[in-house]
C-alpha cells in the first residue's frame, strides 16, 4: 500500500476542492537511508537523529514552519531543508528525537532552526512558526513561546496522527510493512480499501483510533499499559537506564525464568482448550513460588537461591505489554469492524520481538484473518501530521528556504482539511 | 439472582432426566458467618480457614468425597461435614486455602479428612475419594495418589468453574452481589435470563469463559496479566511478602506518585476526547521522567531525590491489572454478545479497590449498559464445582458421615451432566 501513489488528476481535484490545504509537494517522495547529519544545518550533541530522511524531490515552495510532537516521555521534531550540497531541487524532511524532560534541548534546536531561517531570509513578516502537537503543545506552550518568540500553532494530537498516517500509507513507498520471523520487513502492497483502519499508537500510554475516512476518526480506546510502564517497571527492577538497554536485555532473556507457563501449572499441555505447556499463564507468576521456596529453604538452614535475571524480566515485560496491546487492539478492531491495524509510536522502535509479539497476537486472536502493519517512521506519525497540517504561509509567492523562487506546486498533499471540526 | 431458588418440580424433573447427576441436596442452602474451626474436625495450623461456610440443612446422604482445586499459586479445598455439636440434620461445606508450593500441607489436611472418614465408617469398599481440578490435578496427581492412597478423580477446570458458578448463582442466597462505593455489597436480584454470561476467573492468570447454557461453555480468552503478575512484580519492588500486605499498602497509596496522568502530559484535561487530567495515561509512566530528573540533579551536584513509595506502586499496579482485566472482559462480552459478567478467582479477595476498579471499568466501557457481579466465595468456584460434579458413591444406601442412615435426597443439584463431552 505504501507504493500506492495518488494520481495527478486526483491530487489536482483535491487542490481545487480544498484550496486552503497544505501545499507540501509530496510527489515522488521516498526514504533516504544515510546519515542525516551530513545534510542537516543543525549540529547539536546529545540529540538522536533518525537515519531515514524523507526526500521530497519536487517540493520547491518556501517552508516557513517546523513541527514538534511533545508526548509524555519523548518529543519528536520534523523539519524541512533544501538539499544543501547539491544542485537538486526539492528538499527533505528531517527527524529528531528528544526526551520530554529535556525540552530545553529541543528548544535549543528550534532556536537554531529559527536562526538558520533568518540567515536565509532575513527578519521578515513571514517568520518561522512552530506547529506543536501532543500534550506538551499545551503544557509547554508558554515556555516555547517565551524562548522562541515565534508563533506557536497547536494542532490536535489525534488529528495529527491521522494526517501523518494517511501520508505515510498513501505517499511513501517502502514505508509500511508487515513483520514475520522469516521476512522481518515485507513492504505492504497497495490496496484500494484504505478505510476503515485502526491506528494503535504506543507511546508512554496507548491510544487506539478508528479512522473511517480522510476526515473521520474516533478514539475508541487505549490502555495505560504502554511504553512508560515498560520503562518504569524495568528501570526499577533492573537499574537499566535507557530503553535500548532494556530492549537489548530482552533480546537475550528467557521469560520462562519469571513467567508461570501452562506447563508449570499442569505439568503438561492443557490440550482440552488448546493451551500448550509453553503458553504463558501468568506474567511474573513464577516469582511467588520461587520466593516462597527460597524462604522455606532459608528457614531450613539452606542457602536460599532466588535470583531473577534482568534479561528474563525484560523479556517477560516486553512480551506482556506487547501481547496485551495486541489483544486489546484485536478486540477493538472486532467491535468496530475494522480489518487493518496499524501500530505506531516510539515504543516499537523497529524492535523485532515487539513487532513479532504484536503480529503474533493479531494473527492468533483473529485466527489469521487480520494482520499487523508497521511503519519505518513509527515514532513520527504525529509530528509529520502536524507538519503537513500547515500551509506554508506565503506558499507560491515568496522565495524558498534556499532563496530560489518557488512556483506553486501542482501536486500537493491534502493534509489540512478545513471542514473537519475538531 | 442469588435468591432465585429452584422450585421442587424443576429439581425433581432434573433428577429424573439426569439420574446419574450429583445428589447433593442443596435445598435451603445458606451462608453461615462464624468461625468454621469451631465446627471442623480438621485442626491444622498455618492454614487459611474461610469464615463463611455454606450450610446444607437438608443434605443427609453420605458424602464420600472431598474436592480440591489446585491452581498455579493457590490450592482451594472444599469438604462436607455433618453438624458435630448439634442434633441438626444436614451439614455444611467447609472451605480452606493453601499455597500451591505448600501442597504438602494440603495433603496433610486431606490425610486428616481421610482418617476422620475412616474413624466414622471404618475401612470399607466405599473409601473417601478426592475430586481434583485445576492444573495441579495433573501435575500433582502421582503425589496425591501416593500420599493418600485413595482414588483421585480429575475433573476439567473450566467445567468445574461453570458448575460451581451455576450453583452459586442459582442456589445460594446472598452470594452474588454488585459493588459500588456507596453500597459495597448489594445482593443481586433474581433474574430469569441466567444465560449467556461471561465468567472472568482471576487467579495467577485470567480465564474468560462464555457460558451459553448449563452445559455449553467456551473459553473465549484471557490474559496473563493476573494475580501472579501483581504479586510477582510487587514482591520484587516492595519486598512485601503476602498478598494481604500488598493490598493493605495499596489502600493507603496514591497511584499518581508513579503513574503518568493526562494532566502530567497536557497540563490540563484533554477535553476534546473526554480525557480528564486525572485519568491515567501511563502506568508507572512517571518513573522515567523522575529518574532522569534525579540523574540530572545529581550531575549538577545536587542531592538526587527520587523515591517511589511502596504504597503508591502497589496501588498503581492494582489499578492497572484490574482495569486491564475489566477492559478485556468488556470487549470479550461485546464480541460474544453477553450482558452479564461475573468476576471470580482468588485475586479479588473481597478487596474494595479491586472490585471498585473492575466495576468502574465495566460501567465506563459499556457506558453504563453492563455491570460486574462478584461472589462471596469467589475463590472457591472451581473447587465447589468439582465437589458438586461427583455423586456420592453409595448415595441412598449407606450410612452418612456421622453414622446415621441416609435416605435418598429428593431435591438435588444437577452438577454432573453426563451428556457434556469434555
Amino acid at each position: 500500500m505504501s507504493s500506492q501513489h495518488h494520481s495527478a488528476p486526483r491530487l489536482l481535484e483535491k487542490a481545487i476542492t480544498n484550496p486552503g490545504a497544505v501545499k507540501i509537494n509530496v510527489e515522488g517522495a521516498f526514504i533516504v537511508d544515510e546519515d542525516p547529519r551530513s545534510k542537516s544545518p543543525v549540529r547539536t550533541e546529545g540529540v538522536h537523529y533518525e537515519g531515514s530522511d524523507i526526500r521530497l524531490p519536487h517540493h520547491t515552495g518556501l517552508v516557513s514552519h517546523v513541527a514538534v510532537d511533545i508526548g509524555g516521555s519523548l518529543a519528536k521534531l520534523v523539519y524541512f531543508t533544501r538539499e544543501i550540497d547539491s544542485s537538486d531541487v526539492g528538499g527533505r524532511l528531517n527527524f529528531m528525537l528528544f526526551e520530554t524532560h529535556r525540552i530545553d534541548l529541543c528548544i535549543e534546536v528550534l532556536k537554531q532552526l529559527k536562526e538558520e531561517y533568518v540567515r536565509l531570509h532575513g527578519p521578515s513578516p513571514t517568520e518561522l512558526c512552530v506547529v506543536a502537537t501532543g500534550g506538551g503543545a499545551f503544557k509547554y506552550y508558554d515556555k516555547l513561546k517565551d524562548a522562541l518568540k515565534v508563533n506557536i500553532i497547536r494542532e490536535d494530537e489525534m488529528q495529527c496522527l491521522i494526517t501523518g498516517l494517511d501520508f505515510f500509507v498513501t505517499e511513501i513507498p517502502n514505508e509500511v510493512f508487515t513483520y514475520s520471523e522469516t521476512e522481518p520487513m515485507q513492504f505492504a502492497e497497495a490496496r484500494p480499501d484504505v478505510y476503515p483502519y485502526l491506528l494503535v499508537n504506543i507511546g508512554s500510554g496507548v491510544s487506539m483510533i478508528k479512522v473511517s475516512g480522510p476526515r473521520q476518526f474516533e478514539r475508541v480506546g487505549g490502555t495505560h499499559l504502554g511504553g512508560g510502564t515498560f520503562w518504569g517497571i524495568l528501570s526499577l527492577l533492573t537499574g537499566a537506564r535507557t530503553f535500548d538497554e532494556m530492549l537489548a536485555m530482552a533480546d537475550s532473556g528467557d521469560n520462562s525464568g519469571v513467567d508461570m507457563l501452562v506447563g508449570d501449572i499442569y505439568g503438561m499441555d492443557y490440550s482440552k482448550i488448546g493451551l500448550k505447556s509453553t503458553a504463558i499463564a501468568s506474567t511474573f507468576g513464577k516469582v511467588f513460588r520461587m520466593k516462597n521456596d527460597a524462604e522455606e529453604a532459608a528457614s531450613n538452614g539452606e542457602e536460599p537461591d532466588v535470583t531473577f535475571k534482568n534479561e528474563d524480566m525484560s523479556r517477560s515485560l516486553l512480551y506482556a505489554i506487547s501481547n496485551n496491546i495486541g489483544q486489546i487492539a484485536y478486540l477493538q478492531s472486532e467491535k468496530h469492524q475494522v480489518k487493518h491495524i496499524y501500530f505506531g509510536g516510539s515504543f516499537i522502535r523497529g524492535h523485532r520481538q515487539t513487532m513479532n509479539t504484536l503480529s503474533y497476537a493479531i494473527r492468533f486472536w483473529s485466527k489469521g484473518e487480520k494482520q499487523a502493519y508497521f511503519l519505518r517512521h513509527e515514532g513520527y506519525i504525529g509530528a509529520v501530521g502536524a507538519f503537513l497540517r500547515r500551509q506554508p504561509v506565503n506558499w507560491g509567492r515568496r522565495t524558498s528556504l534556499d532563496g530560489t523562487t518557488a512556483p506553486p506546486d501542482k501536486e500537493t498533499f491534502d493534509g489540512h482539511p478545513k471542514d473537519h471540526a475538531l
